[in-house]
């Protein structure tokens, strides 16, 4: 792999590539660039079989939830009617009673009416996951050479889809309570300063125990970034796509009402979810709750991409909402992950705590630990440690390419540890085996 | 609805709008357009609960496959290992023992082997539905000003996908053999003497049972399609792209080899395959025979949207082949369709032929039939007929939506009828609805 910086290597991929215009792809594919960080790290598992790997977002293969679905599946056979109304084709924007049940939970979760959250089930979408909403958006909204603002650190398949739009992702402050809004209003200004301000078209905030750092931002950061958004939206109108991948996975603390609550137009923000992590990511269920005047754009997109997502999974999930099985089963998945999250932060402390200038946030939700290291450590692919972690038997995200391409500083010291998928045995092998890789080479 | 004619419709799409480029939305989601012909029928439809609909390309209710579903579930289920696989997240490209089982039904179904067709399990994607694949393909190799020849008519929903890209889909003239390799000649000949050749991208070929027309190309074409593409492919390459969602719904006659058959290279020919007509549009499972040089970029493509299809869906359909669920099922569908279309040719015969100017391809596959009306009769949305058919009570497509957007001639006397939905009375029924309404008009 020849790669010196992740910022480099992405943005490569986002400047219209003068020696390939013979090429025999669209320049949206080029933009897209080769092989992605997730192909290389599989590469290293399947040649290293014995290998921890700390590093996919996948979830924990104990927990899937075989009878969960085995018994709402027979709950669709033992009515002929859903039974073959699951396997027709459905509408684009999906299954009514499933978007119905979406919109109640999501009151229900932050303590609103639809009165007040000026919310209808008109404007909720069912997705391919929440991936698949995010594209959606992002191709109906942004063209290239548009802005996005993201948290550096943030989700990196998702900056991933910025570039392959020709977009630019510009990476704002986060701490340990997220973005920081007064950043976000810096960065504003700066944009408006240089007349790139119309160009401003979103800000992304995952707001719920953050890939990859964990974070939660709390309820007055989620005010004041509608806030923002809608003061700098002059002409353009700069929308805040809010996603929440992770909200179920609660395993302490209270949950916060989502930002889409503190927009009570609901014109702002755009609400990404999905049953991927809190259920089964086999099943590819998301929803979005859409502003009202990209409902029909959204739908067109997706009416051209796939149809509609498929009936089948759309009435699996009704059926496990409306019999509670999602529910039942939610609570086994946060007691399992709060085991697991515990013998992280456990071996964390016996393995990293001693070590000079390792640092973590403390998670209370999600599948990530944010790791810092002393800043003399290079965690890249082609840095010291990584061959070394790889050799002592753990696989982790470097933490470069969670940075947008444009971001103030990209330190090269981080990690992204997931511990979704390793048994508590195997976290505490992995912990170790970073430890003493990181030893190796301070 | 102020539509003065589809083609008008459509190439208004295509210019990028002057007046909303203060708008909020991008480029690509403003070339999608507003209200699709699909919505507009729908509405008709539900306004009128009694209508036959000849209009929905959907299929036949009570051929749905609830009982081989439920058995192929059962399986899975009863394995615990294949259960939790099937919930857990699959590759971007699609679930391997599914993409061999599809590999060998083709090379079975062509008469060929894998080396003989230089094609491997690598080359072959699972996605959501064929339609998925067609958009990604298109998005994979097509630039905004591209052009793409495509058969008039040609299916409408690719024309809107085309469209929402920024594409030029050209229409190049067909007969009961599909479309005429000549007049794809003509045409790359006149974009040569335009200097636009190298935009020339791909042509589009519903190999089986078009969509509308009915009509099947038959092999020597194919290879002629194959050899112009090649030759013609000069700097920039020109694909094939063939859909052949109907190919199993074959009701009389002899199977044709496929026109990637015609290219053992594998280089040309883009293949996109569903079941959605022939099991079940709920599962909404696809796939594609891929050139080698388009499966990275492809799947690249495919991540950003919705990171590999439904393992739930691909682990269904992988169990309904390995246990011949599916081919017993479709043998079923088979039969029931073929008893739909004689009811349908009847009642043409006995409603239609009396009228003079009427006239039909006898179809031998797939779900539609193409008909032509007196030249006086304006079959669209706005002309007299529409209306009448309505009140009357039967829905049909209006020919003109299923002309590309630059056709030599778009005739607007043309009719697609689907005889997917309704039961054999029902499309008796409709079908002499239509004879009055024709009456009426004449």
């Amino acid at each position: 792999m020849t790669e010196p910086t992740a910022t480099a290597h992405v943005r490569k991929r986002l400047v219209p590539c003068r020696e390939c215009s013979e090429s025999d792809l669209s320049q949206r594919a080029r933009w897209a660039g080769g092989e992605t960080l997730a192909t290389s790290l599989m590469a290293k598992a399947l040649a290293n079989p014995d290998l921890v790997s700390l590093a996919a977002g996948f979830i924990d293969q104990d927990t899937l939830p075989v009878e969960p679905t085995r018994r709402a599946m027979e709950a669709i056979w033992s009515n002929p009617v859903r039974a073959r109304a699951a396997l027709q084709y459905g509408t684009t924007i999906g299954h009514l009673p499933l978007r119905k049940i979406l919109m109640e939970r999501l009151l229900a979760a932050d303590g609103q009416t639809a009165r007040r959250m000026n919310v209808s089930t008109d404007q909720i979408v069912v997705t391919a996951g929440s991936n698949e909403l995010l594209y959606l958006v992002s191709d109906t909204i942004l063209d290239p050479g548009d802005i996005v603002l993201c948290a550096a650190p943030s989700y990196f398949v998702f900056l991933g889809t910025l570039a392959n739009l020709g977009v630019r992702a510009v990476g704002v402050e986060a701490d340990e309570q997220g973005i920081v809004p007064e950043a976000v209003e810096e960065e504003l200004e700066r944009r408006r300063a240089a007349r790139e301000l119309h160009r401003v078209k979103a800000i992304y905030v995952i707001s719920y125990y953050d890939n990859p750092s964990s974070v939660t931002v709390p309820a007055e950061r989620r005010a004041a970034l509608v806030d923002i958004a809608k003061r700098y939206s002059n002409g353009n109108r700069i929308r805040v796509i809010e996603d929440t991948a992770y909200r179920e996975l609660r395993y302490w603390g209270e949950d916060v009402p989502s930002i889409r609550s503190f927009d009570p137009e609901g014109n702002t923000v755009v609400m990404a979810g999905s049953f991927s992590k809190s259920f089964s990511p086999g099943v590819r269920v998301g929803w979005g709750v859409l502003p009202p005047d990209l409902v029909e754009p959204v739908l067109s997109q997706k009416g051209n991409i796939d149809f509609g997502s498929p009936n089948f999974s759309q009435y699996l999930v009704w059926t496990l909402l409306e019999q509670s099985l999602f529910d039942d089963h939610v609570a086994t998945v946060r007691e399992g992950y709060r085991r697991k999250i515990a013998a992280t932060l456990e071996a964390a402390d016996e393995f990293l705590a001693p070590i000079d200038g390792v640092e973590w946030i403390h998670p209370t939700g999600g599948l990530y630990v944010w790791l810092r290291l002393p800043e003399s450590v290079d965690t890249g692919l082609s840095g010291p440690l990584f061959d070394r972690a790889v050799r002592e038997g753990v696989l982790y995200v470097p933490g470069v390419y969670c940075y947008p391409t444009e971001s103030p500083r990209v330190p090269k010291n981080m990690i992204r540890l997931s511990f979704g998928v390793p048994c508590r045995d195997d976290i505490r092998r992995g912990i170790e085996a970073l430890a003493r890789a990181i030893h190796q080479v301070l």
